[in-house]
């Protein structure tokens, strides 16, 4: 058995050999257990490595005492070794919910405070199962269960395949004494029902494993669609003239690579919204072509087919 | 609102015409809401349709009094109009759990009793959103994930579509008391377990929705996962020169796409098992190539590469 703290800093230096050995790193830290690890992990790798880390720690304002949280994370990672702490006071507002807007405030803060340098965050494989059961319950499609990316510039997150479990056994080991949100086990959040109800229980119905196999079939998927991602855009370059689309070239294609090339093709062409069924309304006039009229989309733009080609107009 | 009886009965008729409109047709009964409801509809169109449709009728043996339950849902096809009905007993044995063990003894036996004509089974939307799930809490990939399909000969499954509820309506309306299954509620089975315990609390932690999510994701992963397995077939074709792989012709195609050309060829050769981790192994003879020995699989073969060509030998 390895030592947690071992476990984290080898993740940490495998995402940084992966990241192309920056000099310069941020870490993202809410004092909780993962980004606390996640922080003495770094701070242990940056002499050897020659590397200055920059700890930002983001006060969303939404708790009380919220900003004594952010001054005590900001003293451990002080005591850590760091040089460069800064505490991001944030405005949280904005659509689409509390735990949203909260991460739409914390992404653009860290992103502005990172000055360019990639920003390591703590998620864990259980954050990874927890965001794949929640774009699975909500429909959102193949790409959103496929999970978060390891390097996702400037976002790092070396900590994916590691437990939560590792993250709190690292911290004990080093005598950092993580903050526990109260967010976390608060039942109004989905997230924390998610991580505290439904897991457990997925996990004792299903016998274990639950969290490790949600987060492989992350990587599978999310390399499916990066495959096909890529392959659309071949398909694309391909089919396109006078930036309309060559139905015959593309008919050939499978249908849900048509739907890509086709989905790619109006994005580009100004389409800002495009529901599923839109698109399979426009994928009709190159794989299911009867003769039939254009297809309306959102913002009055109209696709249509004529002697073979498909066009947007307006 | 249409009537539930009418959404069962235009299920089965979209089923029908995509499957060919076969003049002959067996249903899967099981006493349950779900086949009965089935079992009515395709009763209703078969006159219309010059339709003649067997009914079958599997007992498991494996509860008490399963012959009179079976007997029962017998003289329910025959109350419906089936003429030609036929209970078929079963030997439940084998390895991987009972409720495995059970679903290859039943789907043997239909196939079977079928003598090849189409299948039809009362899957419904629920049951689609349970096999997801259970596919992705046990990490067995997108491949199992992506759920059951509505047409897969000489299955055909006209409800996958329908809320359970609406078959549940559906015999109700048509006076069936259809039988309910202690199975379903015996919490040793993981399925019934996620069906009372898991998908309701999920319900609730995401506020609705989530089994027609899980069922729409599952249409979009296997349209994915046909696209890939399509595009595979042709570059295999195209890169296979004397029953070896040329690496360069494959290199240039994504990481997921060349897994499946490299597993479609392994498997075609004979490998019988075929782990991710051994995929990924020979996959590197072509993407990370570096003069590294050959992948040894199970069964004593050997992948290895030379003069640009992957080939196999044991």
């Amino acid at each position: 058995m390895s030592r947690p703290v071992d476990d984290v800093r080898r993740a940490v230096r495998v995402l940084l050999d992966e990241a192309g050995s920056p000099t310069r790193v941020a870490v993202a830290v809410s004092g909780g257990a993962d980004s606390l690890a996640l922080a003495a992990a770094t701070a242990q790798l940056a002499d050897r490595r020659g590397l200055t880390p920059r700890g930002l720690i983001v006060d969303h304002g939404l708790q009380h005492g919220s900003a004594d949280v952010a001054e005590h994370a900001a003293k451990q990672l002080l005591g850590l070794g760091f040089d460069d702490v800064r505490v991001l006071a944030v405005d949280v507002t904005g659509p689409g919910g509390p735990e949203a807007a909260a991460r739409r405030a914390r992404y653009a803060a860290l992103s502005a405070a990172a000055e360019g340098m990639p920003v390591l965050l703590g998620h864990t494989r259980d954050d990874q199962a927890e965001t794949v059961l929640l774009g699975l319950g909500r429909g959102s499609g193949p790409r959103s269960i496929a999970g978060m990316r390891p390097l996702d510039p400037p976002w790092g997150r070396p900590l994916l395949d590691l437990p939560r479990a590792t993250t709190a056994a690292a911290c004990a080991e080093l005598g950092l004494q993580p903050w526990q949100d109260p967010h976390n086990s608060d039942p109004a959040f989905a997230r924390a029902r998610l991580r505290h109800e439904v897991m457990p229980l997925l996990e004792e119905v299903l016998q274990g494993g639950v969290a490790g196999a949600l987060a492989r079939t992350a990587v599978q998927l999310r390399e499916d669609a990066e495959a096909l991602d890529l392959l659309a855009a071949r398909v694309l370059a391909r089919v396109l003239r006078d930036g309309g689309i060559e139905a015959a070239a593309l008919s050939a294609e499978p249908a849900a690579l048509r739907r890509r090339v086709l989905r790619r093709w109006l994005l580009d062409a100004g389409v800002r919204e495009l529901t599923d069924a839109q698109l399979r309304s426009v994928d009709a006039l190159v794989g299911d072509w009867r003769g039939q009229g254009g297809v309306w989309l959102t913002g009055g733009l109209v696709v249509s087919r004529a002697h073979g080609r498909l066009s947007v107009s307006g």
